[in-house]
This record gives C-alpha cells, sequence and structure tokens, in this order.
C-alpha cells in the first residue's frame, strides 16, 4: 500500500499501513540504514510485538539496544520520564540515535516527549501496537504526560520521522481495546468521511475476524482511511492554531471530562470518546446544528460497535469542573465540535455552563 | 535603537536593547497589550529588577500574577521544573497566557521550557537581568534544564516572541558576573566581529564604569553587536543542523568540560569558557589553524578583561571522559571550533582523544 503522507516541509513523514513481516522489515531498513537505535517498549508489549521488530532490525542489520519501562496510563508521568532519562544515558544515546516507539499510546507520547526533549532532541519513529494509536496518538507529533493535577499537561508538538503501522499487531490485543479504537475509528467517520461510518455499519463481523485474513486486511483499509485523515488535518494544522485540528476533538471535550470524573479507571479512551460523541450529538440537536435524526444515527452506530452510551451521573457542578481543566479552553472558552451530518462538523466556542446545562 | 530581528518566518521576533524605563514600558506594551501575562522570576531578580518591569506592565495596563522560584544552578532541574507547572495550574494559566522571563539563564532556560511544554506550550518573551542573558542565553531559543548525571540534558529548541534586554538591569550586576557576561562578549568578537574585540580592548575603563551613561551607553552597544550576530547565526541555523550554530560554541567544548570537573563551583560560566577559548586558541595554532601571533592576541584579550586563563590540572582520562557527555558529540566525533584570526573561526570533527592529546 502507499505510504501517507504527512506534509510539513522539511518535516514531512510518511505513514506507512503494512499487513506483512517482510514490508515491515523493508520499511525499517530503508528508514534506519546506517544508523544506530534505541528501542522504547513495555514489559508486556515486549513480548507480544518485539520478537517481529527484533527479526526485522536484525534482518535489517540496524545496530540497535532496548530500553523497556512500564506501560499503563498511571505510568504516564515524571518518574517514568526519568528513568526512561537515564536509560538513554546508560545507553549513550546522542543525537544521531534514533528511538524507536513501540508500544501503544503512553509509550509513543512518553517515548515520543523524552526523545523529543533528550539532548534537545533526538530524531524518532513511531510503530503503534494498538489501534489506537495506530489510527490516532502515533500520527501529528502530540507527546507528553501527564501531572497529578491532570492528563497531558505537559508535552511538545513534535513530528516523528516515520509512522509505521504493522496491522498483524492487533491480534495481540483484548478485542474490547478494539472496539475502544473503533471508537476514534467512528469519530473520523463522523467528521469527515461518510464510508468509513458505512464500513463499520455494516461489516462489523469481518472486522472483528481479525484473526482471518480478510478481517486484518478490512481493518488495515480503515486505519488508511483513518491515518488519512489526521495526517490531511495535520499537514493543514500542526499547531493546532488555526482551528482546524479542532475537528478531531469531535466527542472528546465531554470523553476527558468522564475520564476525570472517572479517575481513568472506568473506561477506556475510545469507550469515554463514544459517551462524549453520543452527548455531542444530542447537545447538537439542542443548539440546532444537526436533526434528530442524523443524531439518532450517530447513537446507533455507537452503539453497533459496541461502544458504551449511557452517560454517567454527575452533579452540574463536577461536570463543569471538570470542564475547565481542558488544554483547548482559551480565556474560559471551550471550542465545542458540532454534529452536522455524517460527515461533517463545526467548530463554535461556547462556556462549560452552558454546555452542561444542555445535558 | 532599532531592534534586531531574528528571522525564522512564521516564528520571528525582535531583539530589544533597551536604556530608557519609558521605551521598556512602550515595548511591553506594544507586546503584551490585551493579553494576560504571568512573570516569572527569582527572589534576588524580584528584589532588584522586578520594580521596574512591575511599574511597565501597571502603566501598560497589562493584567497579571507573578511566580517566583528560586535561582542558580542547582535550580535547574527537575523538583523546580513541577514546581512551575504546579504554579501555572494555580494560576490558571491557559493557551493564551503569556510568560514573562524576567531573570539570568536559569530562570530563561528553565522557566522558558517550562512555558513551552505547559499544554503543549504557551507564548513566553524573554526580560533577562545578567550580561550573559542578555548576550546569548536568552537569544536562540534553547531551553531546558539539568539531570542529576549533567547539565542541560533536557530541553527543546522553542523561541520567544520577543527579547527585551534593558541595560540598567546590569547595574544590579557584581563585577565578576559582568567580566564573566563579557566572556560571551569577547567570544563574538573573535568568531565574527573585530570592531568587538577592539572596544573591550580599548575602552575597558569605560565599560566597567557601568553606573555611568557612558559605561551603560558603552555596554548596550556591545550587547547589541552580540546580539545582532547571535541572532544572525539562529536565523540561519536555527535547529543547529547546517553545522554554522556550531561556531558559537567557540571556547565551549573545554568550558563545559571544566565546569563539569570543577562541579559548577569554581568557575563562573563566561570564565570557564574563557579558559576554553584560552585552550582552543592554543590547539588551533597546534593544528595549523591559526600563527601563534594571533592565538597570544586572543590569550592577552582574555586577560585583558579579567577572565581566567590558567589551565586547571586534571589527569587526560578526567578531561576525555568530561568531553564525551557533550550534547554536541555525534558517533564519537566532537564538531571543535577551531581559531583562524580575530574575526574568522573554522568547525572541524575531532575526536575527544586528539583533543586532549593537543593540551
Amino acid at each position: 500500500m502507499l505510504p501517507i503522507p504527512v506534509k510539513l516541509g522539511a518535516r514531512s513523514y510518511d505513514i506507512h499501513t503494512l499487513q506483512q513481516e517482510a514490508a515491515l522489515s523493508r520499511t525499517l531498513k530503508k528508514i534506519l540504514v546506517g544508523k544506530k537505535a534505541i528501542v522504547l517498549t513495555s514489559p508486556r508489549v515486549h513480548k507480544f510485538c518485539f520478537p517481529v521488530v527484533d527479526r526485522a532490525l536484525h534482518q535489517a542489520k540496524i545496530p540497535f539496544q532496548t530500553i523497556q519501562v512500564p506501560d499503563g496510563e498511571e505510568q504516564k508521568n515524571n518518574r517514568t520520564l526519568l528513568k526512561i532519562y537515564e536509560a538513554f544515558l546508560k545507553a549513550k544515546a546522542d543525537r544521531s540515535t534514533w528511538v524507536v516507539l513501540l508500544g501503544g499510546g503512553v509509550i509513543g507520547d512518553m517515548g515520543g516527549f523524552a526523545a523529543a526533549t533528550y539532548l534537545r532532541g533526538m530524531p524518532f519513529i513511531q510503530i503503534p501496537t494498538t489501534l489506537l494509536a495506530q489510527v490516532d496518538s502515533s500520527i501529528g507529533g502530540k507527546l507528553g504526560l501527564d501531572l497529578e493535577q491532570g492528563k497531558n499537561l505537559v508535552g511538545v508538538i513534535e513530528q516523528p520521522k516515520a509512522v509505521l503501522a504493522y496491522t498483524p499487531f492487533l491480534q495481540t490485543l483484548p478485542k474490547r481495546e478494539i472496539v475502544g479504537g473503533l471508537g476514534e475509528v467512528i469519530k473520523y467517520g463522523i467528521i469527515k468521511d461518510p464510508s468509513i461510518f458505512k464500513i463499520l455499519m455494516e461489516k462489523k463481523d469481518v472486522l472483528f475476524d481479525i484473526h482471518s485474513a480478510k478481517g486484518v486486511s478490512l481493518m488495515t483499509q480503515l486505519i488508511q482511511a483513518s491515518a488519512r485523515i489526521k495526517a490531511e488535518v495535520v499537514s493543514k494544522d500542526e499547531m493546532e492554531t488555526k482551528g482546524l485540528r479542532h475537528i478531531l476533538n469531535f466527542g472528546h471535550t465531554f470523553g476527558h471530562a468522564i475520564e476525570k470524573l472517572t479517575h481513568y479507571s472506568t473506561y477506556l479512551h475510545g469507550e469515554a470518546i463514544g459517551i462524549g460523541m453520543r452527548m455531542a450529538a444530542d447537545i447538537s440537536v439542542r443548539k440546532g446544528h444537526c436533526s434528530t435524526s442524523i443524531a439518532q444515527t450517530v447513537k446507533d452506530g455507537l452503539k453497533h460497535i459496541g461502544l458504551p452510551t449511557e452517560i454517567p451521573n454527575y452533579p452540574k457542578k463536577d461536570w463543569i469542573q471538570a470542564l475547565t481543566v481542558d488544554k483547548k479552553s482559551r480565556d474560559g472558552l471551550i471550542h465545542y465540535v458540532f454534529l452536522q451530518k455524517i460527515g461533517k462538523v463545526v467548530v463554535a466556542p461556547i462556556t462549560p455552563e452552558e454546555l452542561v446545562n444542555h445535558l
């Protein structure tokens, strides 16, 4: 399959969606030939996904060392970051060392931040191993970690040199994580590409048969379509300054609030976003942006792929508080993404109070 | 005086060299009008320099809060960084808050890193209060902090929105710090501008009379000339990828090694760089890059302004070890800056071992 370009001048890079181990090996070789590398990964990923990358790097004769750090959202903090820096130091990494980030969103975000800040920046590539990371977090250069006071409060935007989405890695995931990842996939369908939404509605069973060739192939197609949208948006609005990149946050305003209110322990990110999209659909009707039938189509779609849509019960003041520590807020206003129809959304500023009054 | 532009496309900014409080006030107003600000400073700077900025911000009707963190090199670490993030959070800073970095290199580097990484980046301006910061560290966007294992191991390159060098701040400095700062000023003379070197040789007494109008005026002229060189180099090689920015490291390879070997407790940065420049002059003769008389002119010049030039005594293996954890090293080679004549240097790769053999 043709790589998808993220066009950012001198910092442009390609997203490679790969189904064959030979293709992964070939692509890695092309990118890393003549360089030395550090593979940063976690014990879980090391067990399931590392052997493939290990073979590929050996075959491509790339000298490399491996660093393992625990993953999981609770590890995405300053302490783990310092451990990564220490490991870089111990491995005698310098600015010509390429960091290979092999893992899900936590490894990609935090390891990417470590790479982007160690010695003021080492080159890095993303090899995302979860569906969420393959369609979303590995693309676009958002890197960072959590503070005790909130998620992703610290970070930079710094682009990888390449993204390699090897889809057979998804066979190692529990079904719940696949469903969660589809939360971001259906989001792309809703904000930009009705054909993604259609495939999810019509071919769910093939998709969930991820161990079959047909399943992997269809999943790869959806990942490609999703990555293409993200690549286009990032190419046009890398720094989130032109408003365009905001559309990627459809469902995320309340999604993040729900994650916060439930202390990141009840829902997977994609599940929280699922509920957030359901809430966005309802609020869009109330604000006159779309018809009830379009909102219903979205809600049915979310349920169809197995995402939760039940709004958890919290007092208004808790919602408002959870909404106000959002990075997207400026001068107290939230740039909220409203649904217009399947494939089209609109961004408009709104106060947290008004948002919550629409619940 | 005309501002000096750092030309980086959409991220271009001006360096303002200011001698009058009214000009500082006017410039701050122009930059911050309609915005809210956080002034990040240290207790020492707060006492001596803050009142001027306080008046200027009040006059310009800019709403602002003040955060104080301890400065000094030993504070340039992860713990202080976390305190700054906490203070940003407490101040309800968002991406539309402008951070005003009022202080020397530690506040500028670490506070700038905090600003550049909090919420993935807030806008910030530099108001350097030391000579070193006014001619060097506040310009060019190098931000960061130290790890236990080494200085400036963590950081990013992210440009300020403006640099305001208010030269009367220098009247608050002890003479030793002025001399140290002149270490970077004489460096600009040696690498690029013989007229800077000449002024330092001929008008030292006026310069050290910093409380007189003549002294401030001559210092301002030297700061302007220095800032102009740094601005030009940064405009052409922001990310240190084209080799050009390396010339700014004249004297710094051994300077950093000396700081490391003496645990940052014996010499000011500018003093260590002074010794480093002396060593670079000698090594340049030995490698055939310049004549002994040119090297002697440099060494006499360093002594003339009061910088140390005596090489501290360490075994070769200690020098080599101190040289090898340099951010500039790639694949074991150091990009060393050799002297050719006053106003001209050349960068060439060399191993730490060969460097030390030339001592």
